[in-house]
């Protein structure tokens, strides 16, 4: 437990050199190792729950809802009417429980590679995991890649909540995982993945989008602000198969609008809009 | 000089409970208390220099354009037409620096209280201090308040380019210092502020805006995204005499954005559209 001193836990890493976020803890709640990495909850002070996976943030309850509405409502909205919903990673359920939201959506499948991670989230973030209860979902714990190889032309939209591009997440972030979902995407159907930080991942964002390019209709980067993650925003890659683009959303619902946190329209708008070091960084 | 320990500078402070940003150091090149505060300067391994007021970090060379760009550029597009502009603080000159682009810019005006902060970023943050070298420039070191009063209506911008409110600037967060910067506003003049963070903040932005209302044309709420601020954002405080909205700027010159690092006229219309919860917070 070296990543907590002195009451503080400090997330370093390789991502992100010489620059760490640290919260003050109250309770480490669980510790341990699953098949795949290091998994700690700990409690605290004044963001809530905290998940960790292999050192890095993945959760706190104080800004999870910035994220979660952002990588699930940008793509389901820009879709406009999404009945089938894959899920690659997202264990802690709080995607699952975005796309719950949608009367539209028939099936919820998710394939989270980890099966400790859905069960202590079930335990320790029940506001997430309560994504599980909805009767439409159903949980593969498998290879999302393998699920998708069997499954070709089937979903409307395909959401990868992964960690970072170190350890088991790291094949999420290459061209073969990107075409994948291409294939098991029904025509007119849309991608949305954990697209890393503008401010520090210029140079692994702008290949990934080039290589996936070559085979998407679209390829767009939007990015939503989270201060517990590094350097206080994240991105997502949304990418469709015969849909122009997803910066503007078909469907509109001012009526779920009002239960949700962070996600209206304007800001699905908003989102594309990068400053301009990133648009010339990714797009030129 | 406890704030740096085992060579990271840790940002610790009580309007950011719970959470900290830690830079690496790789020197100190500067430290000493100045007749206001403790000033220190020094080089980051990965965010080139750094200058931290009272152990807050104000400005590392990795990211302040966003801040410098944002801050001033908002409001002298909003304008369109900016001959007299004052700056209250903005002692790295930084702000200085955006306004100087302008052309149609006749006169600037700083008031910066505490000489130091002037001096030795003219020493050791070359590429803000630059702003001061400009011909249109008039520095006052005095106490910003004062020198308003003894100019009223004359200012087509007014740019507050503050450390937060504890310490010498806490003044700068009340309703007295905006009537004051709105009584020494020319007609259609704008005001912005440096305006705290969204996440962190709205129990304080909120009430500011309320009493700002009562004098100001309009009042709006800006955001631009900033690795180093607490919680990777700051947001600005916009108001207005005689003019009805900073969201969309009168001005657009696409060959000076060419020259920019971060500020576009998307990014401007887009810096005002807040996640749900900061737009509840601050104006429902």
């Amino acid at each position: 437990m070296d990543l907590i001193i002195d009451g503080w836990f400090h997330e370093r890493g390789a991502l992100w050199p010489g620059q760490a976020m640290s919260l003050k803890v109250e309770e480490v709640v669980y510790h341990g190792r699953s098949k795949y990495q290091d998994i700690l909850f700990f409690k605290s002070t004044n963001h809530g729950m905290v998940l960790v996976l292999d050192g890095v943030i993945q959760v706190t309850e104080h800004d999870e809802h910035s994220y979660q509405e952002m990588i699930a409502q940008i793509p389901l909205m820009a879709h406009g009417n999404p009945k089938k919903v894959l899920v690659i990673g997202g264990g802690d359920g709080g995607v699952l429980r975005e796309i719950a939201r949608h009367d539209s959506v028939e099936e919820i499948v998710i394939c989270e590679i980890d099966e400790d991670v859905i069960n202590y989230s079930k335990k320790y973030l029940p506001s997430l995991a309560v994504g599980y209860s909805d009767p439409r979902v159903t949980v593969k714990v498998m290879d999302g890649s393998i699920f998708m190889s069997e499954n070709p032309g089937t979903f409307d939209v395909i959401i990868t909540d992964s960690s970072d591009p170190i350890g088991p997440a790291s094949v999420l972030f290459e061209a073969p995982f990107y075409r994948g979902m291409y294939d098991a995407l029904a025509p007119g159907g849309v991608i949305c993945t954990q697209g890393e930080c503008m401010w520090l991942h210029k140079d692994l964002i702008k290949p990934l989008v080039d290589a996936v390019k070559k085979f998407c209709t679209s390829v767009e980067y939007a990015f939503t602000t989270i201060p517990t993650y590094p350097s206080g925003q994240i991105g997502f890659i949304l990418g469709t198969k015969d849909k122009e683009t997803c910066k503007t959303p078909v469907k509109v619902d001012r009526k779920m609008e009002e239960t949700l946190k962070y996600y209206n329209k304007e800001v699905h708008e908003a989102a594309f809009v990068l400053p301009s070091f990133a648009r010339r960084a990714i797009f030129e």
